[in-house]
């Protein structure tokens, strides 16, 4: 039974709530369940230094957790005068699965920007933040197609992210914070559309887990990817 | 004429919503018309090391600005590695003005941090930060009453912050973006409901101002304390 | 009754000691009392990233104190990696004070950096700091014209600054650290010849301030100003 | 054709040297091809803060690249003042693999480091670094058996890791530079030797990827896990 | 012929000005011709952590420039975020020469830390720091004795520097800074009374040196310590 | 008696490995007994910002210890986000000493930095750093010449070093970590073949040495000298 009385293969409630902000070109609140993430994608001409003159554009990423999103108050990073080690493996994870929606030589030379900076956490900010990044990211693109700072269409495939977990021998979708502290394994999948894979990330916090139990959660990964295909879709006013 | 069409005396929709998020003891968005900022009240026992066995408690605030809560894009100060020279300066005096509120030694070998995010900003986020800020704080000294952690009421006064300025040769309050850019001079007061002042921060930005211009603003201030007071006793159900 | 014996309206001996070290074009030493501040004035050309093209200089200041000017040792900021948020606070302050001296059009594109190192502390050293670091910087403008760097006169006006605060419940002027260390309420004044205010930063240590005290402070820095004026304009040989 | 000439499944060689330096507990080198890592298990008595008084011990992992393993020169990390995502997310990753290994309550209130400093890169350093630091912890373990500073055992089971990728359509095991640079897909997996998996991490660079590649990429996975577990039995003289 | 017209063997005017600041257990202004250096001894009780317990007391010492004590402004390095190489060597260096002239031991569990601050640079602000830098630590050590914390003398011996070098072929003693920039080889050398060397530090600038060279360049090292203990006796008021 | 039981002026084995990896254009690994250190020459197009422009080049070093390369584990610089005061200091000697092996005119714009990193210390990594990069730098001169990046030959002579002390009273050469550690003076000396000096660098660690001990130091330095250059030409396949 999980905490929170969910079937093994049912994602919490995802929100996508777009133009949050007023100022970024692309602003999304995303939640999953009471994660609340504020993705806000913005665009800046020019690249960066190792891309200028290769026509083509870039799409990066940055994390950030408000110091009491957290059950206990964290440290500001910015006052501990860096970014941790777990920061910047999941910016670096949110901007490579940002990527894959975008056509980089179509995009021209521009920078797109997507923060993610947490709100409020209960498991599960990194695949939140992925998902609500896609929709500021295509909001960004929109914003450079009709202000004709670009021709054609950079964008290419919607991208989205859920965890999938052993929680006490099942697996399970979608893992909140009680479930996540308490799995055996924890997987973060980045999918498309079409059912490609862009990122698989799975760790075996006690025992390791086997081929069959993987097989099992990429399949809980598949059937949620669904659903959070419909909400960005939704959010996007695009049809399936 | 002001670009909002507010009169001279007359502050902006102002806005305090509490419990906005669930992890932290206190937790207030506040808004200032466009400006919102987080003000989550964090409190952990022990004190920093210099106050330890002095017999009492301590308040502090950090501020920070989400990189795209302004027009364009500013470099996270935690992938920059330092917080900046104003930063530091807008925590320093939320920190001092909160200390105002609270009978430090009836707290206890308590901290309370207040940590004040800006989601979005339109002038003002400091006063604004120390507005929410505050009440904010007083949740945070409730919850520490609720669960017996101190005894009698740390709880002194409420304070509330509001700007001041000349704008195109006319003293106005509460100054929004397009104004405080545009401002001769750009005041910062801090009040106390009694009609105390805690902090009076006047900087000329063109030319100097004079004795005149200064009562002019301070008695702006004054007034518009009467509204900022009266919406923090309302949101926390305390009678005039 | 003061510690030192003074009058409440009665100012340390101030002294201006120009050209006290070789190198800089403005080298100024201040004494407020016990309290010393050398201030060196540099000329370079060029200004920030941010000003090019725009036709117009640039003042800075930048502010430091001996790790051994205070009464016990202080860590050494360079070593610590960082500079204090006290420290770029003063030294934004005391930027913002010197720019009121300068018509930055007609400086043209050359940067007056302003270092302001505390030698000997006692109290008011932000005040001393804007005294002598705006005869320095006169100085560093008259090399420039005297090298025929610049045309025209980019010297507006001087100005000057002193600490003001209540102590033991009277108002008095220019506070040493006795003073400043016991004081309820602490403010700096900076002014211009004309009698125009150019920051006011006044703080209530403990109990709030009246708006009658802050005119009683305000009138004290007044009084002060016309010793500080007439000190200025002696070391730089202007008439009044 | 693979660059090298190698069979898909065909490994390069795999060589564990120990004792490979003279102070620490364990010293490996390990050599997967032209990739060389020197692994260095050091003890320490004590566990970080966070840790003490549970009765239990820590395993942790550094790595670093010396500035010219690589085809051009990349910047000293000391001397940029910080290490990067790249450094941080692979030390991470070595560092819960190799706890993989071991049963921490039977290690004692000991912290066990293993450095993994780089001497020559030609793809796959962190699969290295794994298989290479998994015998120097062994070693490491040993030494304080040895020693008597522990009673029983807390090795739990070896642990190593190879990479694998979709290089021009084709899945491949242990992935050369000019594969790896230019490889779909690539791998990392952590397997322990009874077949299950300790860490899954696979990442699109260009296109996405199927359930079937993944499913053959596994494969090719467990088929070099029997090779490197066979070559670090052999170095550690251990019967399978 | 020297740019100042002094003798091969002729230093400049040595000054030792004590008790220069108020707070500092010794405060000592050193001027050798044009560069001026403030020494402050701190004292402090306690030894820093891998010294504790050992029974003895420690010596060092930091080493800054103020930003304009050169004939350009250099970089403060609070502001920059670190110490350079050069200020680090050099402060390791007076540390090391000051400790000669103490016996740890007797000195008990007390730090005493020698800030030496260039107020103004000409050449030879390592030689000036470590000979007013002992001058002030013997003041430092005198108070420990007048306020009876410790019991003994730990004093041991002065200790002085000077730098020589080959000027246009020619070698000469305490470098100006137009020699030392012109100059083929530079040496400083740290002597005791007695006669002994503390450090020798001689570098090639320009040519290699021969063993002559440095012989001549030792002679005149040891002239000049003549001179220098002369004046911090006569400074402390020891006979010879 | 030595603990190694080595002849006072009697060196360890030296060891000078060409060719170490494969990526660098000069890569020399260079034993002096236990203590091993990589030196790995990496040639750059074009000088730092302050040399452009005015035809010539560049040669620097970096310094760098494995944590585990001494009988304790140090912590990894990288991590502690700076290199320590002795790192940088070894670094500036290293560089000052290798540019004496070249015509900086003669290389052009070209920069090569020679990376000495420490696998295993035991005492004199500096000087073996010197030893080895002089041989690195070498190749990579030669690397220019061969893929005819420049025309004529900057190499000037070959440069070598070693240490020397006092070890129990008596003077010898190439000290071990054993002698090292407990030596009374340590003296490290940077020698030309022509029997020129670079660099020398006393320090007492203990009492003062006499003028008469530096000459026998300086003597058995001469000594080694004539074995090192021996080792660096024979590597390097130069007649002498």
């Amino acid at each position: 039974m999980r905490p929170s009385g969910r079937q093994p293969e049912q994602t919490r409630e995802i929100q996508l709530i777009r133009d949050y902000t007023r100022h970024a070109e692309g602003s999304v609140l995303v939640a999953f369940g009471d994660t609340q993430v504020l993705c806000n994608a913005s665009v800046e001409a020019g690249v960066p230094r190792w891309l200028r003159g290769k026509g083509q554009g870039w799409v990066t990423a940055e994390y950030g957790m408000l110091p009491r999103a957290t059950h206990t108050r964290g440290a500001r990073e910015a006052a501990r005068g860096k970014q941790g080690g777990r920061t910047l493996e999941i910016q670096r994870l949110i901007g490579r699965a940002l990527r894959a929606s975008v056509n980089l030589r179509k995009l021209g030379e521009f920078t797109i920007t997507v923060d993610c900076d947490v709100i409020q956490a209960d498991g599960g900010t990194r695949t939140a933040s992925i998902t609500g990044g896609c929709v500021a990211l295509v909001d960004a693109i929109r914003h450079l197609q009709r202000e004709k700072l670009i021709k054609g269409d950079p964008f290419k495939q919607l991208v989205s992210s859920v965890s999938v977990g052993v929680y006490k021998g099942t697996p399970v979708v979608d893992l909140d914070y009680p479930e996540d502290s308490a799995a055996d394994t924890d997987m973060n999948v980045v999918m498309t559309e079409g059912g490609g894979l862009i990122e698989v990330q799975g760790t075996a916090e006690a025992a390791a887990f086997s081929r069959a139990e993987l097989d099992t959660m990429l399949d809980l990964a598949e059937g949620a990817g669904a659903e959070l295909f419909a909400r960005q879709r939704e959010a996007l006013g695009i049809r399936a």
